[in-house]
């Protein structure tokens, strides 16, 4: 038995091939759950909200959500996502494939994101964010919206593919982070950065081209694009391109 | 059925008309749900505690606790209380009317907050803190207590009417956020500020008047103070004094 | 009864006397929990991971995890674990005699952490850090690991014994923070600092020996090492070697 004997689970919800649903998870009608998913235990799925416009929560095939998270309904992750425990996704959140992201983490919903990105823990994503391909985000970064808070205007954040932002960052409003941009640690950036930079400082600083950087592995190669050395769990077809990619 | 088959509910507990609990809820005899409140899964409310002299947890009519959550006794919420998910409070906080707070947000207890506070996601208030009414703060916001930690020595900070903490901004020890102030983002204050004045950076520098900031909605009038323009979920009778006041 | 019947409890898990198991909490079989433990409800102990060798999980005696906590199995406990609420560690977590761990820390694993360390809440632990004796580590501290995200390279942090790390600090990866140290709120930390001195900002500087800090409670004393003024908790036997001490 797949479904574990204490979930309680919609008649309404659809439910995939070889889904496995953990004790005491509550999956909601509005919710579909595509083939081989694996839905851990104290999660809440499908939470209807005004917001939602009554739409599906869309889970891909082959996912993961790890214990105590809480997804509205609205949303829609391609194949692969996974998560750590305790994760919060609002409504009208719309992801690619192969999404992974930490314990803890908070989608406020109202937001777009890529193929293939990498958001650890504790990552706060304010509405409106406009997220690429292949970004990475660490422990506590915050995304934010609000230019003046409190009020009505809303600046999402845009943070194009490759990028990286560094632990306890935070993005401000309507800041861009361009391609492959790296944001130091413990930063605070805003306006539009230039491709393949690094940023640092609160407020941040430009501090040259991430190419600067050397892997500290005895190698002396660069460790930007962080694409030419690592690959771990992304498709041999993504890690092919990037082999082949002149610099 | 308005309570949950599967909630775990004391008979001493004092249970509202047309409240609302959600399964594998747990509430203690310790509490007090007053009308209409609505509490969602895998809360436990009332949890025990030396330190609570044994009084009751009581939520005000009409307020929401979102999944997750977990309230000591000992500490009363006005009518109107609203929280994210995972929210944790412990005892001895002392709370007015149409409080709102978000998800993952912590409240150490031995606290005040006043009428109409709105705390965003992940806000750590230690204790001792006393919060005035209409204070805003934004997400990865600390409140600490110990000027020289681990100590004995507890200096709480203060936070006055319509005062304004943007995200991941430290308040030290017994600090004062005047009337009105705006701590931008990614800061760290100490001691008195002026009232009405914005202040960033760490250390915390004093940027000027707050009426300097200019909405970015096109209008050129001034984002603070922000009750004159951001009303949105205020009763009536407050935006109506708000819009007749001179400045 | 002390095991809840709303529990879930492997037949195989090894449940010492007196042990107290809340409302649906799950422990799978890979766990050992020693006499007197106290685990709260909605906890999971004892995930199963392929990183943990099919360790178990221990728990020491006399422990108490509080609610919605999440351990993996091969993490290794000593008697007198005390946690907050929706605390998660990962496999290969070895830790000593009486940890203290906070609301929502999280620690990834494969570390290693003394006795009488106290981490309050939201703190995050990369792997492969190395925690002394008698450290602390205040809300929101980051501890990271990798130089040049995302790479393979891996520098743990190390945090030796009686050193002292306020809110919202990072500590960046290989760092060192020797003993008797004070990081200063908001600050982030690299490099191998001197001993019994006081850093802070971001990037953090060296700002004098923490024998220069006075204690704010009017006798003039100096506030560090803590150990001098601050017992509370600990064993008197620790204690009666703190004040022998010659400075």
């Amino acid at each position: 038995m797949l479904i574990s004997e204490y979930a309680i689970v919609s008649e309404k919800a659809r439910i995939g091939a070889n889904v496995v649903v953990g004790p005491y998870t509550i999956i909601h009608a509005n919710v579909e759950l595509q083939d081989n998913c694996i839905i851990g235990a104290y999660c809440e799925l499908g939470i209807s909200n005004h917001l939602s416009c009554g739409e599906n929560l869309v889970i891909g095939k082959g996912s993961h959500i790890r214990s105590h998270s809480v997804f509205y309904e609205g949303s829609k992750f391609g194949p692969g996502l996974i998560t750590g425990h305790r994760v919060t996704v609002r409504e009208k959140t719309m992801v690619g494939d192969n999404f992974q992201i930490g314990t803890l983490s908070d989608i406020q919903g109202h937001c777009k994101i890529g193929d293939h990105v990498r958001i650890f823990n504790n990552v706060h994503i304010a509405q409106h964010a406009d997220i690429g391909d292949f970004v990475w985000m660490f422990p506590y970064v915050v995304l934010t919206n609000d230019p003046h808070p409190p009020s009505e205007v809303v600046q999402g954040v845009t943070v194009q593919n490759f990028a990286v932002i560094a632990t306890m960052s935070v993005i401000l409003p309507g800041a861009i982070i361009s391609e492959g941009c790296l944001i130091g640690a413990h930063s605070s950036i805003s306006g539009k950065t230039v491709k393949d930079t690094i940023y640092a400082g609160s407020p941040g600083k430009k501090l040259g081209p991430t190419s600067n950087i050397k892997l500290k592995d005895g190698t002396g190669r660069s460790a930007y694009p962080w694409r030419k050395h690592f690959h771990r769990g992304y498709p041999q077809a993504v890690v092919d391109i990037w082999c082949n990619e002149k610099y």
